[in-house]
């Protein structure tokens, strides 16, 4: 515990809930803590470290990048970093890609895409001003991304204050013909102005999974009824469902794109969305009246994009798209043998998630009980794994051995043989 | 121009307005272009880079960090650069700041404030949901951020999707009397959770100041009613107003306080919201139900706390003290020399800030065309002098040298004989 520091820790009470571990090393996948324990990282910590950390070509190019050129004003300058980041970015995002907007962190970047929908319209006199989202959906802690996000606990003190969007259930496989019923009905009505998604996986909600035939679907209705898509890829983005982009699996491709987390190796904060033409015509012309007034001190800042440069570098080599691919086929292994598991509700797999919802009386819920037994037991055996609710799930650094793979695996089938 | 990049630049048209000029390095205070010309950066990059550009120690600092510990998720963990800088900002904070919260850059820094007001007052079950701040204010860009800025042009494609606040005219000298009652009348209304105000300086509105009495006396005022005090100190912290924060020039302290821009010597994002015991009261407990729901990925990122510690630390130094004083007075006497000039409309300083704003035909704004055809002249005489509508202002990194001074000045004055 280290509640002498004058610290508040973001998604717990200040007192008692969780007690804080401090973390002196951090190597590969290795969390060295001042108690002389080393835990797996078997989260990439919140989602974020996909090369593993203390990655020396990341912290050469960031070192070198603040001596060159440390950071300056991006409104009316431009640098290296950004434009090689932008053309590196280019060639392993939906095609239809065609300019990026930088900012700092998720939230951010769905700030950006939410307000250049609203504003597209806006620009063409157009009277549109919804947004439509899925229920369950986690966008981010600022007003605007709250306001897209799932309508449940987190948000009950601000409620008041959020815009209304509209919402569709979560299409979980039996309710989804339902589902692509009810979204033609809201945006047939002609008043939305974007459909904004986590595609394929729902983070926050227990790392739920849902089917790319049925986000294809609401793709086609979304752009039938002239509603942008804005896939938030900042959970799914480089590699994590074994694609580049979870929006590869579809065959109707986003108008936006919403990425960060793995934007930078996990190493440090930035955002960035990606726009198609069919976004930029409403801002391509030199009409101030029409300029997207949006920026932050740090958009576009050099150091962050000498990151996201090297990182993404990194990303497209082969023995990172290897390893990716071994995690691929580890985990569907490791499901298959656990689908059966008397305590096992359901098991499911996408990329590097690997998730198992847990049987329990209490219903399936991030405030679940069994959380905070499972989140204790999986440290007493040193390995990182951060239940969300009743579902245990692996989102590993590309970078994890098959050894260190077998321990997550193993202590999660000794959370289900003894402690749940 | 580097229109060839697939990059979309904040507060400017895609095409046309706004020539982009590519930085290739910087040192100092010193800008060097791709054309070979070398600007004096006098206005630290977008207001953060304190000690100037491609500083080693902080350099050394964030290449050791990303080795060491580059990133670990700040929920359940805690690390060293984060508790080191905790202390270090408590010894520069407002004596009554007691905790603090990690997020990205202004926009959140301002959101969590927000956020921690409004549930501040929903956690002890109390009716109040309003918050009231200053027109002319800029807050950032998130919904949460602009929805208590200023009423204009910037946000009117959004609008009707921000939460309404209340706002009181800029106390501008002449109508302070009257701003402090009408601010009275507001929050004795007994409606508000928070006062967000940037104390001393409103940046984007012009750098307009205002009096340090009269703040004061809406500090208690606010206080009286039980009204959250958020200085937004993202502009004005570390040692822009010639004081640590411009907080220290008052006798009431702030609730909260807003951090970014300068935090990290300007070389990397990072935000930060400090709260007074009067905030933590309603939530030091161990109640999940009343726990502060909100984080970013990136919170307490180690990388960028340990450039903010470094920085900190640089910033008490003697020699960085000299510096601010030396600008300080510097500022002051050039104030003097050209306040009588016949194109002067005001001359004001604060800290190191000095903005003049010029007399022009068609009113004092954001838009004025002056600020096109000054900012050419100032670049084509090698000074980066950006200024808001027809205000020019310096806001310079503290090592600027007195030469270097001299020659933001000299430009100044060429601008005021010859331009306008």
């Amino acid at each position: 515990m280290n509640t002498e520091y004058p610290i508040w820790h973001p998604f717990a009470p200040l007192k008692g809930a969780w007690p804080l571990q401090e973390v002196v090393e951090a190597k590969g996948v290795e969390l060295k803590l001042t108690n002389g324990e080393v835990l797996v990282d078997a989260i990439s910590s919140w989602w974020v470290n996909i090369h593993g950390h203390g990655n020396e070509r990341l912290a050469k190019a960031v070192y070198e990048q603040i001596l060159k050129l440390d950071h300056v004003i991006f409104s009316g300058f431009t640098h290296q970093p950004a434009q090689q980041l932008a053309i590196e970015l280019m060639k392993i995002l939906p095609s239809n890609q065609k300019k990026l907007f930088f900012s700092d962190d998720g939230s951010t970047a769905v700030e950006v895409a939410v307000k250049l929908a609203l504003q597209y319209f806006y620009n063409q006199g157009e009277e549109r001003r919804k947004i439509i989202s899925i229920e369950g959906a986690y966008h981010g802690d600022t007003f605007g991304a709250m306001s897209v996000s799932a309508d449940e606990g987190f948000y009950a003190p601000f409620k008041d204050l959020m815009f209304k969007v509209d919402q569709v259930p979560f299409p979980a496989g039996d309710n989804d013909a339902e589902v692509i019923n009810q979204f033609e009905k809201l945006v047939s009505t002609e008043n939305h102005v974007a459909f904004v998604y986590e595609p394929l996986l729902q983070g926050a909600a227990g790392m739920r999974m849902y089917s790319s035939t049925t986000l294809d679907k609401l793709l086609k209705i979304a752009h039938k009824y002239g509603v942008f898509c804005v896939a938030d890829e900042v959970l799914t983005g480089f590699g994590r469902t074994g694609k580049y982009f979870a929006s590869d699996y579809m065959t109707e491709q986003p108008d936006m794109v919403c990425m960060s987390k793995a934007l930078t190796g996990g190493i440090l904060p930035l955002g960035v969305t990606s726009c198609a033409d069919s976004i930029i015509k409403a801002f391509d012309n030199d009409r101030v009246d029409k300029a997207f007034y949006h920026g932050h001190s740090f958009t576009g800042n050099p150091v962050s994009c000498a990151a996201a440069l090297e990182s993404t570098r990194m990303l497209q080599e082969e023995s990172c798209q290897n390893n990716i691919q071994r995690i691929v086929s580890a985990h569907q292994l490791f499901a298959k043998k656990i689908e059966t598991h008397p305590k096992v509700k359901h098991v499911r797999t996408l990329g590097v998630c690997l998730a198992v919802e847990i049987k329990t009386d209490s219903g399936t819920s991030y405030f679940n009980d069994l959380r905070r037994i499972l989140y204790d037991f999986f440290i007493s055996k040193n390995v990182l794994l951060r239940p969300l609710g009743n579902v245990v799930y692996i989102y590993p650094p590309y970078i994890i051995t098959n050894t260190e793979l077998q321990k997550c695996y193993t202590v999660i089938e000794e959370a289900l043989d003894k402690v749940v």
